[in-house]
């Protein structure tokens, strides 16, 4: 007789309802690979009425899914409800309380809560796998905490994303505007109705929170990202990039470094021959730096039902076969607490894009600024407006610190001949492919 | 006290040495990630007295590897003396023989002898394992038995040989002759001594026969694999290659289609903008389509001591801590011997070059051998030879037959206005991001 694995599946949204067409699907497959029926027995989700494309034979609705997570024929529990707490959060625990296994896609919910879940899992002696939470359709976990494990890494960053990859290389290619993108974008089901925690860069500070912990086996850190989203990109930077050969892409970048551990989501140039630079639309593409292996890129959906499912199931196969890994790759008690290396002292190179009156003296005014700080220029477009109001200054800068460029910024603003505030954007100079 | 699980190693070549070095280096990673202390107790190797770069404390020398294969302290044998059958094949038996687990980076061995071995394997219960094998930086045969697991795979395709990759860039680069660059790049250690395997396209066909069957359920099939190397590639091919918006590449070809498996090793244009045109030097790339992920792409060092060594100590680590697939990813009963599509009956798109007198009616010669066989040309380019002696003239096809080019071929090269053999180079119209 063959041995039976039983799964319910807490949430039938794309990803839920997707995770139990598969099962459904590749049953033969799964079975073939695992030696072992897994079969979805039981699901609950908000509404029991709504329609969805999966076989409800032998699948048995539960209106609680905390009731549902605890109940005595399961083996694993997929939590599929989404949210960085609430009732995902109380779903997971309860599974995880009751001995089941479990799997999630939940990146909020790792990021911020993941130790504590892991610490429940591993005192269970149950697996907690989320391979589905950082780029879906990228096994970029597995790759971590298996496939390099022999490596310490120095360094991981990636487009994580696909939401913000989608705009960006939308407007590069149409020298459209962010909020007309965001609009057609949302229509087109590439954008969430509510985009905030997309375009502000909050979905990619989850991931890298996730990353981080695996790469450098520290605790998730998620507060202590600096963050910023993709909102002030403006058409007018996408065509200095390109003059200047940089593509701009919202990267989530962690490094371990001699100042401690350096966390960061936001905009930067990277060059155009980059393969990170390549990346277009919705893929994803994370770049892992080990001491080994040397450096390692892997690209592919990050998100969508296809690949979400595809990995939740891919999770559910290694536990029915005992192949696990402890949550965050190594127990819960040899997590360290990371020493966060202060963001003001970071360097780095710089573009700065300021509108500024069409007079005379304006230019010098600006690069006194910059002397004045210390901070050297290396290329500089100058570039009338379209509009007629004043003129783009574009520079690019020689390595300087975080807080000498705010300060820069700062003297620049407080100036009469500037018309908007000034645009900072990181180029980021050590990008594989360099 | 720390469990210890024993390792010996045979072969202390460049894989040898980095993999008893890697595991003397990162024991405290390793048994962070194990609770283990992982031990290289015994090497064995053609040369005692050869100096080498790790500590010779507490491991002992075994003169005949297949003695040391079957030593009751062992729990693991790392194979890494290489060759696609004697010794090194008799030390895998052995050591699977005795029940202890092995690793191996042997591509040859695993391509021609696998399936033997993996049956070993299964009846003694114990793990083969061979990442290091293919794409030794890029955890790639993790993601096809592991990561995407709950996908069926339609198609497997990449850049699976280093020197060669390093050779054709060089030569798109530089312009230079292949034989000047292959003799510089034996100088560099590019390139081996005899580097026949490498440049005739044995080696990525060894590499391709592994992943198609791990990616298909398949028996490995190497000999049916249709393979041409990289020799015949000329300067000339990558000017017109890049006029016409292409990169050469080496790629090793898997799918699965309605004819059967299709599986072929052979230099290809691929689009200049494509994902794979942009993997340089001695990198690999390796992109995967699965029915539920969509495409994939992993990119990373195919080769060399610190990648490799980094796959082989993975691979103990997966044993260690009991996260183990079978060899093939199913039992070997399970694998099917696949119907092998005919090669003569391809479809696909192909560059033409000949070299022609430059006389009246020539190209009209060309051109209607074409229209005999029905097949039809897409873009022509006609050039005048340098040294004065003829003309190139490079045709690109629509779709037609390998058959029917094979004819056609035969047909021009029969031509007295022909000079030189006529080159055709495959297009690949489905890679990846066009």
């Amino acid at each position: 007789m063959v041995k039976k694995f039983k799964v319910g599946v807490a949430g039938l949204g794309s990803v839920g309802a997707a995770t139990v067409k598969l099962l459904q699907e590749e049953s033969d497959l799964i079975s073939l690979r695992t030696g072992c029926s897994i079969d979805v027995s039981l699901v609950s989700a908000r509404d029991e009425n709504k329609e969805r494309d999966f076989s409800h034979n032998e699948v048995k609705w539960v209106n609680d899914p905390t009731h549902m997570a605890k109940d005595s024929q399961l083996d694993l529990v997929v939590e599929a409800i989404g949210g960085e707490s609430g009732i995902a959060k109380a779903v997971i625990e309860t599974a995880l309380g009751a001995k089941k296994h479990v799997v999630t896609a939940n990146k909020a919910l790792i990021a911020c809560h993941g130790l504590d879940l892991a610490k429940i899992a591993e005192s269970a002696g149950v697996s907690l796998k989320f391979e589905a939470a950082v780029a879906g359709g990228i096994p970029i976990i597995k790759a971590l905490n298996e496939g390099l494990s022999s490596n310490r890494v120095t360094s991981i960053y990636g487009i994580l994303n696909g939401t913000c990859n989608y705009l960006l290389s939308n407007m590069q290619r149409s020298g459209r505007e962010f909020n007309d993108l965001l609009e057609e974008a949302k229509q087109l089901g590439y954008a969430e109705s509510d985009p905030t925690f997309d375009i502000d860069g909050t979905d990619t500070a989850h991931k890298l929170a996730i990353l981080s912990s695996l790469a450098f086996s520290t605790r998730p850190s998620f507060s202590s990202i600096y963050t910023e989203g993709i909102t002030n990109i403006t058409p007018q930077d996408f065509e200095f990039a390109d003059e200047l050969g940089y593509r701009i892409k919202l990267l989530g970048i962690a490094r371990m470094t001699e100042m401690g551990l350096e966390q960061r989501v936001h905009p930067c140039l990277v060059k155009m021959d980059a393969p990170i630079g390549y990346i277009e639309d919705v893929f994803n593409g994370v770049v892992i730096e080990g001491n080994h292996v040397g450096t390692a890129m892997f690209e592919g959906r990050g998100a969508g039902p296809g690949p979400t499912s595809s990995a939740v199931v891919a999770d559910i196969i290694d536990i029915v076969l005992g192949r696990v890994s402890k949550p965050f790759g190594v127990p819960v008690k040899h997590l360290e607490e990371p020493i966060q290396s202060e963001f003001a002292q970071r360097k780095g190179a710089y573009y700065i894009r300021c509108s500024v009156l069409d007079q005379p003296g304006v230019f010098a005014e600006i690069a006194t600024v910059l002397k004045e700080n210390s901070v050297s220029m290396e290329r500089v477009i100058q570039r009338g407006s379209n509009n007629g109001g004043g003129v783009q200054v574009v520079m690019t800068t020689h390595e300087a610190k975080e807080e000498e460029i705010e300060l820069i910024i700062g003297s620049i603003d407080k100036s009469k001949v500037v018309l908007e505030p000034t645009r900072v954007i990181r180029i980021e100079p050590n990008i594989f492919g360099e």
